[in-house]
């Protein structure tokens, strides 16, 4: 078993009967999906998934794990996704899966929210990981000179063919090479200014406990603010 | 001739030779695009157009205005839009048109912007016209519970037949019934922070000049900050 499957179905512990779980996207989070499946499954585990992508939402689908859209529930009672990075004071980046998004809106309206990670995440300060932030494409030219005028070192996110990558709100995606953010909230509030700016993947104050894989095994923080 | 025609001919007037010029969304702004227009054929001026929104783009087009993204130009000298509201200190609510999130990019990278209205837009503060929430339709039954508790009366913005309309970028409009906006500023910032507003139709401290129709003839403010 790797490392990112035993985060993985650790993390699928914290579910219990009836809750609505939040189901991240990603590398980690895809075991977690699995085991909550296996769980449905096997055990009858009673559980409604919101997605945070359309790719979990096929996964989840084809477990046979019951869903529903972040609109059609009350509120979540958990969330369990990845992170691309964790700081010291677990204030974390995502978006490298170009699902930041859907995963924040899921987040901001989890009651708990669980990073998986394997131990590479754990980082002192945020910003060696590319800042992702998603842009309207209309405009966004202007806004890449904007970040390049502020040496933020902007590069549009392509895929293989180098064509541009659109996100599933049909947006683009800038990461910002940043190397070293000294101050998050105040750059997450700055780009929140921004017009055309939909989203960033500074996930601030968000989670509650961190579950990480380690060469000595799986090792689970939790968070107090 | 009408108020808004009046106004729109006047601003049209700040357009000169080489400009590069954002032409704005509305029942007023259609009338300083036709005087572009007319211009343009008639007079050889020669400028190029930034749209702010479909409709606009269509129009200029078939008036025959060379056009080009707001991506494929270094700058705008100068743009010309309506406004829902204009208060006593210039500023303003706009996206009654639903076009605010083009409206604002193109606003937000231009020197210079006129802002040409009838007088019953003029108001001493924001807030009896509904203020436009862009936001991402994933998530937005949640936004809209949020400002349902904290009492800003919202209400999706619906076409005639009943469904929800759909901006330009394919997002919903959720209209806030405030009557009375005692800190735009502090309500922008507010807005902007959350996960799922996309835009909204505060636009802050961007009117430079104002040109108004009265019963009296055309009104010119010019903007100090």
């Amino acid at each position: 078993m790797n490392l990112k499957q035993m985060v993985g179905i650790e993390a699928a512990n914290y579910v219990t009967d009836g809750m609505i779980v939040g189901l991240g996207t990603g590398s980690t989070a895809f075991y977690m999906v699995e085991e909550i499946g296996r769980r449905v499954n096997e055990e009858k585990l009673s559980i409604t998934g919101v997605t945070t992508s359309k790719r979990t939402e096929e996964h989840a689908q084809a477990l046979g794990i019951p869903l529903k859209s972040i609109d059609d529930v009350t509120h979540v009672d958990l969330t369990i996704d990845g992170a691309d990075e964790i700081s010291r004071d677990f204030q974390g980046i995502k978006g490298g899966g170009a699902a930041l998004l859907f995963e924040k809106v899921v987040a901001t309206y989890s009651q708990k929210n669980i990073w998986i990670v394997d131990e590479s995440k754990l980082v002192t300060n945020l910003g060696k990981f590319p800042l992702p932030v998603e842009v309207i494409p209309y405009g966004s030219r202007q806004l890449f000179r904007l970040f390049e005028e502020k040496n933020l070192h902007p590069a549009f996110r392509k895929l293989a063919d180098g064509s541009l990558l659109l996100t599933d709100s049909s947006n683009y995606i800038i990461d910002l090479h940043l190397g070293n953010i000294e101050q998050p909230k105040k750059l997450a509030a700055w780009l929140d200014s921004l017009t055309g700016v939909v989203e960033h993947g500074l996930f601030l104050d968000i989670a509650d406990k961190v579950i990480v894989g380690t060469a000595e095994g799986v090792k689970t923080m939790n968070v107090t603010r």
